[in-house]
């Protein structure tokens, strides 16, 4: 049996320890497995940003994997610590919703309640060290999940800002995510395979849907239906959000260009 | 017997080729071990941080771990190359004090001398990656740590400020380290179980010492024992550091408010 | 026999999942491998900055090292995707240049066309995901090389400017990066024993050529024979392009100060 992985998702960056702790806290308990860093460039106590970015990363995943993720504001207060097993995976982290759009529809959902796998003294202040990093080692090993802690009913989601439909089929989002490119990419969702037929607004920019970057002049902006089949606005070459002073937020809207009676 | 593993803490950066470099010298050299990078994000040739880093991150490593250090600013100079052994694990890198916050009372310090073990030719401006990346493949590999080189007994040391404490039991000292969270940890130490009786004074701000950010009001400021022991000044959910204009060198007070005789 | 090694070199940064969700890919599909970051902070689309990354780290790997190298302004577009056979080595990338400076004289290169080892549907926009990654998990499974594709005898190359030399021997050249200490790396190369007897000219500064940063007074710039053989600007100390207001493309020059009849 191949070892498990153990992923890192973060908000620590890494000119401090903390994401250095973690590591050696599981191989101290686990020295056979691989550990994948994913991010730990999430921006300080963003959620969205995190609970995005775990939507995206671990389906990618096998099954097996043990993913860990610390963005965790309410660090040491009432907020709980959960294991969630969904799509034969685990994934550890605060209550606080941050896991909670990569978990589908009928997840696993445990308290980390089992204080004998926690490192001691347990920091109030550093989880991630203390609590879920020990935890994900023991989960390595072999411990059986429902080992973890006791079920639990009503743990935090995280809420997506829902788009609208109209009466004309105009579909209205927002930008939820500007990534390291300029990439706009709202909460509207296309097909993968669609490629002409609807225009993308977002701010004062009107575009058509193209298939990919090289489908627009250089330097003109483009919707595309990105890699995770969210609507986006695109810069070929350039970087949409500062060209257009765009960012997360800003209103994005679908219009349906094609003739369907055609 | 599990592989061991190799860890790497440096102020090169993720731009320029040069931990890459090294993690192919090493994966040459050693095929079956595992690398954790801990950081490369040490500012650039800032020997108080990487060695607060190294005293931080490598207690939590199991025994048999490697690790190298590159914050070197006197490379290719006369400075010694050291390899020590301390706490069961090993540690590589200049002899400028980067490592001496982390090896404790009572290391092994040899002098990396065994120029068989290098790459050749030694580049004398990348040691990183032709004399410490190669040592500790072979460290690793299984050679004996003392065919390194002759025990040194010498080295640099780091001193960190250190407290003082007047009469009235009021312990002077001061910021050592800013955090990615704007966090401002001090010199100053107190036992992880203290959540109260004591006031912490940095620069204008004096706060009370918490048990954890949850026990402040939002956005306001707050003294904690921080994960290593080190009493720090934070703000709830905000950048303790931005908003009141502290910095590394920033001094700091402890003052005991508790009625002792309570 | 030894896992083979995965190496991931792309301009992606870490906020964003793109990096998260190639190394799921890979895991999915050959899951005891290591898998290396080399960078992820390839300034966007900087072909020049990639290429000369992977020109640097690749020749440190063993043999069967699989090297995957997504700056790929092209995706999508009519630009191939490439495998290239070098060294006892494979790089997978674009066909944009970005590994022609590390394949040197004799590659194999092929078009990659199997498209049963690809992830479907593939993103016209994601690449690194739906095809390097799982081709690289194929390799590394032991896939046979030549089933990637079809031998292609035109790959694109990516040609640094070439150093001119005058009837006097004074080499003209220039600035083609500046690492992350601001040292400032030509395209002029010297022989790594060479410390003495040359004058290095970039922009307005005039230097000689000394063997390692020690050898120049505190703060005071200097030119070196950097670890990969290329004439560098440097201040001890401090950092040359932010200090004398210099670039890549700045020009430089190299004049033989050595009376070479002595």
């Amino acid at each position: 049996m191949a070892a498990p992985v153990v992923t890192l998702t973060t908000d620590f960056g890494r000119r401090d320890p903390y994401v250095a702790s973690m590591k050696g806290v599981i191989r101290s308990r686990c020295p056979d497995l691989a550990i994948d860093d994913l991010s730990h460039e999430i921006p300080p106590q963003d959620l969205r940003e995190a609970a995005l970015f775990v939507e995206t990363a671990v389906p990618h995943y096998p099954p097996g994997s043990i993913h860990v993720v610390v963005v965790d504001p309410g660090v040491g207060g009432s907020r709980r610590a959960i294991a969630v097993r969904a799509h034969q995976q685990i994934l550890l982290g605060p209550d606080n919703g941050v896991l909670s759009l990569a978990w589908g529809d009928a997840p696993e959902v445990r308290e980390i309640a089992n204080a004998a796998w926690f490192r001691h003294p347990v920091s109030p202040t550093f989880h991630g060290r203390d609590v879920f990093a020990p935890v994900a080692a023991r989960l390595a090993s072999g411990e059986p999940f429902d080992a973890v802690g006791p079920l639990l009913t009503d743990p935090v989601h995280w809420a997506l800002p829902v788009p609208t439909t109209d009466a004309q089929g105009v579909a209205r989002g927002e930008v939820i995510h500007v990534d390291r490119f300029g990439n706009c990419i709202t909460n509207l969702r296309l097909p993968g395979g669609v490629a002409a037929g609807f225009t993308l607004e977002v701010g004062a920019v009107r575009v058509p849907i193209l298939r990919t970057y090289a489908d627009a002049s250089p330097h003109t902006a483009l919707g595309l239906v990105g890699s995770t089949g969210r609507v986006e606005l695109a810069v070929r070459d350039g970087n949409a959000a500062a060209v257009h002073g765009l960012g997360v937020g800003s209103a994005a809207t679908l219009h349906i260009t094609i003739n369907m009676n055609r």
